[in-house]
């Protein structure tokens, strides 16, 4: 990988505070704005600085640009945006024994405490007091991000900036996918967004027998399929239990993977999967969701995981083997790589649904 | 254990056909009847007739006796009732391999196929062809019954027929319990009808660190304390949301079993779970019921486990252990025998919820 | 596939007791000879008769064939041998539902006798009981068999009789290789007969990241990089210690399956496996093994798996998923088709380890 | 709990250096003497200061102690000795968040370093840079302490320090006990030292139907019935495999705690357990140990877990739950209560093993 070259040692011995350009959410209201902020600084001995090479938007970063009620109850302005990043160490705080200068890293997005019970028993997905960067702490779209020792990754080198960067989304979808048994599994994804993409290549690679994969968009259907999907449906023209009734002998699927966050989608997830399946929820449903557990759930035996974040560390540790190995390819899923300053371009990508991840590279 | 005598064998030799008093559901409609019924004979090769020394009563046969929606969509008159029995072997046909005349046994009250996906992958409590003694086929409300060879079970002689003929129940207890780890866990019971305070007995005899147990009823509660719970929740009067979060810090407790069905109980069984905690449904909801799954469920972590039936046989493996150890002491929850006659008063007892178990027995 | 047509239909009605060659073990000595024996009949309600189509030599066969130690002590001559067979379903017994005439199948040589403790625990494969099909009952290097319903599995039929027949020893690998997480670990495979490739092929289809073989012969290991292998030790040549300690920064591997039952490379096996890695044992020891527990297992947290057979019938379902959806090749495996006749060339190449899978195809 | 009281924040504003009377391996040959030491500073943001209240006498403290040959190569004189304790907070260093002074906390022995991949996969009882309190860096056997916050653990107030101080053996313990199902299952422990004598503690409060124990001194045994061992075996009278035969009807034990380290126990480990049965590996043998893989382990489809340490902090949470709840009583294992001043008198009890714990009450 070329670009992990002398800057950052440069940047080192620098003392005067300098300023950056950052896409920040200004006011409390949609939109965002590329302007002039100070470059962060180390101010706790855990912390590390790092030079952004690449950076991508997720669907919260366009929540927060569009200004909807959560972003509206949760974000303070100014904050800088964005929680997706691949960059390389360029100084790290007095108390920091795990990372040096030079060193190629990606982040983990939900900063966790460390000392509540979930963190104790090594569930710190589900830490009591986690903060998101970009949400509740100065984010990375911008040139320098600093974030706490604890949340950084090392890289593997063979893996360029543009797919490293895309660690987080990917991390849910490897959380989720692999929460349970999928080699010679039968695997339905619905809702192929980004992470619903990732979740038919993390099951293909972990050797899943058939992969289908549900959307009311045909651009995204395109994406599951190019990323290893055997079948897909596109929900407002075929009717997914008649579909998967059709390809399982009427058992259905081994196992659901809810992406989509529609209510329907998720009543739909536990019709589809047999009787003793897995059904694994992740994506958000804005309302409250009516269920027939008697009959869809509880009568059926499954087991629902509702899936929250990346396992610290073993998600990323099985993402950097899948990705370093090449037994995980994303590139399709990277449909758009823009210069930094295009980022209103990014977001009507996103809110068109015509894109897979959005990556800015940063020069 | 006095009983196991030679009756059994005298019957062995028998060549005409007898007769015998059964509890039949004789027609579509409320109420049930003591009336005389032909002996069941062995007619395939995995058969085993079974005479009865104790039965008791199920939710499910006062469903049948009312006869709501449920029973007349499943049920066909006329129908011996009844699927909780503890008896002695009288009878094998002859495949019959691992049972002999004289063994004391219960049984599984579902019969499974043996060959669907489910029971090949070892699944077979969520088999896909499942038939229910005394809802499908004639129960064993009667002297005797015939089941198959692979649906009966050994007990331990050290366990009397009054405690040994609620295992079905018992196990969905266990099954339910000890889906999860429990040792050193706050466990929290919703609902204390039989399967409730079976699993209170059954989390504290696993090591559960507290257990609080939750109804609307004091009877119920009181039945509850004496089966182990270390609390009790009136939920007609006190607030469990409240309650649970001044107990744990407002934590949550690390494992949910939710026994009501009652749909308020399953939301709450969401909000009282900590964060990556368990929640175990079993109870069955008779409608439909909504969730506010972003926030109770997927932002949580949560595991949510649709638990059916006993696992073959480990449930039941684990239940004889417990049992015949000491280690699982019933006897409170069973707080009815009776004459076999008077059947009717069982079944007002069920109608009223002044009872645990109530229990025939035979002679 | 062809090859399933009317010759089953044809036997069904047929009434007089017919012969057919098979290979047969005739003396208390080295070799085996095809002779005449009586085409075997069905005595049991729950047994079926099966046309073979493809059968194959597994080292067990080779053991019995020149009449080790093992062998001597275990099976009483005359007996057919073999136990690894692909064929069609040609009559069934009165008791059999869930086979019929035409169906394609194999079996699982393994009969269990279904009430033992560890049968009713669903452990199967460890049964108290087992009896070995061409070793303690007549098998199946023969035109015809008949085993017990329970022991038969549906084949899917786009797998051909030559692969179909060898999942015995592949159900071996997937069970040994599968029974802890594959996905994103780093693997070696200690000895690479049919089995160690096969585990091989099975890890690569799993997902694992990169898989390392092992054997004394290069002609095993030419097997074991067409099966996918990423790198390969002979280790006559080359010090395995050395190349896994090179290979992962002195870290261990995270998964060993250890295939070959040399006191050395069990060891090893130890050895080369990281701090709180999996240690898979199939491979049989001739002789006492001395360890340095203390060092080599204790202090390091490893989890040493003994594996014996196939998961009744999880390890089957996973294999007829992978090898139907083409998940799983295993057709450089399997290096020799002989005609039935020719089974003293086929144990010639098993005594030189020159071969993969040696299949008999029947005619 | 008394005790908890001013002291420590006397000590908080403290300047100037003071000495403390501590027992330490002063010389590379057997002993240790109670000597004037500096109290220990803290020098780093992350450490706490700990007053001590009470510590307790592990078999390794005794191998220093005695100077055996792990010693002799690992331990550099002087070097305060000691790593169980429980205590009270006086002093935090400027990073730490989760403690402040007043706290009441106990120490995991085994620091970890919290960024090789063993840390990372959330396996740090493995962790690759692991230091030991009392033998690595100075101990416990000192009014003061300092640990880093990593390595701390805040006890329940309930628990008393005599008790608190014994959570490092216990915790081996309850790692070893609860690394698989204990409920309804038979369990034998080999070896009553202090973690066998534990362990049959743990399996009784986690539902086990049935706990065996072996030594070779009755006074050990004794101590074992008091914690809840079913029964005992002294070994060097009977014939453990027929006793366990006997007990089984011939199929052996579900579970096996092998505590004592001898290779004769190992051996009879693998022998005792049943087919498919579990054998976890805690005690340390001083050579290599012989097995018969063949017949012993792999046959018989066994689970062997080799044990270390305790689960960071998993095994900490269930041991707080258990202890605080009271359903773990640990009094009678605690057989002695000394001054400080007499631990040449505690070591004798160790070397002679007429003792459980061995604990010193501070003042």
């Amino acid at each position: 990988m070329s670009g992990l070259s002398g800057k950052g040692a440069e940047k080192q011995t620098r003392n005067e505070q300098q300023e950056m350009k950052a896409i920040v959410k200004a006011q409390a209201a949609p939109g965002a704005e590329l302007r002039d902020v100070p470059e962060p600084e180390i101010t706790r001995p855990d912390q590390i600085k790092v030079r952004v090479l690449a950076t991508s938007i997720c669907g919260t970063d366009y929540h927060i640009y569009s200004w909807d009620r959560w972003s509206a109850q949760r974000v303070k302005p100014p904050r800088i945006m964005g929680h997706e990043f691949a960059g390389e160490v360029v100084e790290v705080g007095s108390g920091v024994a795990a990372f040096k200068p030079g060193d190629y890293v990606s982040g983990e997005s939900h900063w966790v405490c460390g000392h509540c019970k979930q963190c104790l028993l090594n569930e710190r997905h589900v830490c009591a007091n986690t903060k998101i960067l970009g949400v509740d702490v100065d984010g990375c779209f911008a040139p320098y991000v600093v974030v706490p020792e604890g949340s950084a990754w090392k890289n593997d080198r063979s893996v360029p900036p543009q797919f490293a960067c895309i660690q987080d989304p990917l991390g849910n979808a490897v959380h989720a996918t692999l929460a349970g048994e999928v080699v010679g599994r039968s695997v339905a994804v619905l809702g192929c967004g980004p992470i619903g993409i990732f979740a038919v290549a993390v099951a293909k690679a972990a050797g899943a027998a058939v992969v289908y994969a549900t959307d009311t968009r045909d651009y995204r259907l395109n994406l599951a399929t190019q990323l290893g999907a055997d079948a897909v449906v596109n929900v407002t023209q075929d009717d997914l239990e008649t579909f998967i009734a059709k390809r399982t002998d009427g058992q259905g699927v081994d196992v659901v993977l809810e992406m989509s966050g529609a209510p329907v989608a998720i009543r739909q997830a536990m019709r589809i999967a047999r009787r003793g399946g897995r059904v694994s929820l992740m994506g958000i449903p804005a309302q409250a969701v009516e269920l027939d557990m008697a009959e869809d759930m509880i009568f059926k035996g499954l087991l629902v995981q509702c899936i929250v974040g990346r396992k610290l560390y073993e998600t990323w540790d099985t993402m950097r083997a899948l990705l370093a190995s090449g037994r995980l390819n994303v590139e399709p899923a990277i449909t758009h790589i823009l210069p930094f300053e295009e980022f209103d371009h990014g977001m009507a990508l996103m809110r068109d649904g015509l894109c897979g991840k959005v990556v800015f590279q940063m020069e």
